[in-house]
């Protein structure tokens, strides 16, 4: 039977990692691509250049829009490597027919985001395509930053790091799919998406060491931690009930019977940060309104290795596996 | 009446230039953005930087496809401004159902013509979206080259110039065209699709002063000789007789009635070079296979300025313009 591509393979999760590896890491083998970081380092770790390309659906919703998402993307993915956002450019496939209203929106929301991160679009692409070709309009954008701080790295946490989150978890995957599904939450409910480059700069420029940062987009926070203990050899150990959650994301898991850590987050990360420099942590991202649900979510031990343990707080304990599966397309 | 975005707007040509001016410039502006090169050359003019999306239909044609595409097109831009290729992020979406196999030949192809380029893929990003919501398989790349000649601008060329082209025109706008037309052309055409850094890099290596460089993609040899006579206030008179044309596209335009300076390239470039390292220039190209047609096709003159005129061999004169209208969408 002919092999094909599923959405899983599109997931975040198990089945994207193994598309991943077997056909383009396969193919394009070469050490820099094989640390799996958010950002490549390149430039003798000066640089950090990474690539995101945006499908979401719907393209505005509560909280952001395709535009904002793709800065924010790509800006978070390189402020992950303790870079600074300085120069991306942008791709878009447009189908024809589009309003060029709604591309002005997208466009004046992209600029709003690049003013956040002082970063400029220096490069673009433009194609139209016929309708059908594509469904609406995919951004790319791509950037580089100036790395302020080396040696972030997913590869090098230890027991002596602690595992925290800057905010509250599942968002933008809640809202995601509360849009598409045409729900009225009549509530609060918007997407996380942020750029976190001045959260990340308050970090560096407070001193504090940083071991791992990662932004908890498709596959959740459930993904980072499991990509972190295969990476680092270690155990990571999560206290459920530490996980921050707003009551709009716990009454769509609770009523849908989604994971929490399984959603996509757009303005969200996990840090691993040495104990000693975890308070003064806390207090930076306290001060950053989008960060005051920034805590303590998880320990580093040798328990299991290679594996994520949630213990609830009945006290009862088991894996927190890698999402596998469809989950939500076009999330991002 | 709502404005919406039409075939024309992503057609190379003055449509497409117009959407870009009015929305992405004038939301992004920026000195290095204005610059309208092919590349954007940051860093202190140490590094070239620069996006592609290829959405070409069929993805498989005579001479490359959409992997070998996306490669050399990117690769291309970098070695327009003089630059090695040296680092690319490899963005992918994929539709549902799409055959494993199909994408592993893409990707062959893209490894094999990453070697020609001596480049590597560092980052990259994988999305699988519903059927219907994109059209098989749109690939992004985006490179970052070392510049290894200062200078090539659009902006400066002079009637110290000669305009030149590096090989015969028009083959992959007819390509494309024959494929999806189901034309059996019983004959040898095929695509230029091609990487050029190799001719670019020999111009350099052998001391040749280069003016300006620019691969004729969509809107053809027109689109870049009318871009360089208004970015640098000249007019540059072209002889029709001396553009090289192979007879399979020469009998394409004939028969349908394009213009074969109209159609898009992916392997042939336009060069602006002082007229004193002419000859040594087209013995440079003459060396490659692929560059053997490399020949004068003009001058730079002060007759009409920011226009192109194209001399016929009866004598008469007409100007020869920006493409406009539908020309062929999803020719890369």
């Amino acid at each position: 039977m002919t092999k094909t591509i599923t959405l899983a393979h599109g997931n975040g999760g198990a089945e994207n990692n193994e598309l991943i590896k077997e056909v383009f890491y396969e193919a394009f083998k070469n050490e820099i691509l094989e640390k799996s970081e958010d950002a490549a380092i390149i430039q003798n770790g000066e640089l950090a250049f990474s690539t995101d390309s945006f499908t979401v659906s719907p393209l505005f919703f509560s909280g952001a829009d395709i535009g904002k998402l793709a800065i924010c993307g790509t800006c978070n993915d390189l402020a992950m490597m303790g870079a600074k956002p300085k120069y991306l450019t942008c791709s878009v496939i447009i189908e024809e027919g589009f309003e060029v209203e709604q591309l002005q929106r997208i466009v004046a929301s992209m600029k709003k985001e690049l003013e956040v991160n002082d970063a400029i679009v220096v490069s673009g692409d433009t194609k139209v395509v016929p309708k059908g070709a594509v469904d609406k309009i995919f951004i790319n954008t791509t950037g580089i930053g100036e790395i302020l701080y080396k040696g972030i790295s997913s590869n090098n946490i230890s027991e002596d790091d602690l595992i925290l989150v800057n905010r509250d978890i599942g968002a933008h995957g809640a809202t995601i799919f509360a849009a598409r599904e045409g729900m009225d939450m009549n509530s609060n409910l918007k997407s996380d998406c942020n750029s976190l480059y001045p959260q990340v700069k308050a970090l560096i420029d407070s001193g504090i060491k940083i071991t791992a940062l990662r932004d908890a987009t498709r596959g959740g926070v459930s993904a980072v931690l499991n990509e972190w203990a295969k990476q680092s050899n270690i155990c990571i150990e999560v206290d459920e009930e530490k996980i921050p959650l707003c009551d709009e994301v716990r009454g769509i898991c609770e009523m849908l019977g989604f994971e929490a850590t399984n959603l996509a987050n757009e303005g969200t990360f996990v840090l691993a940060i040495p104990k000693d420099d975890v308070v003064k942590a806390i207090e930076v991202l306290h001060g950053f309104p989008e960060a005051s649900n920034a805590c303590i979510i998880g320990k580093v031990t040798q328990q299991y290795n290679k594996k994520v343990i949630l213990n609830s707080s009945w006290g009862t304990k088991r894996f927190l596996d890698t999402p596998t599966g469809e989950l939500l397309p076009r999330i991002c």
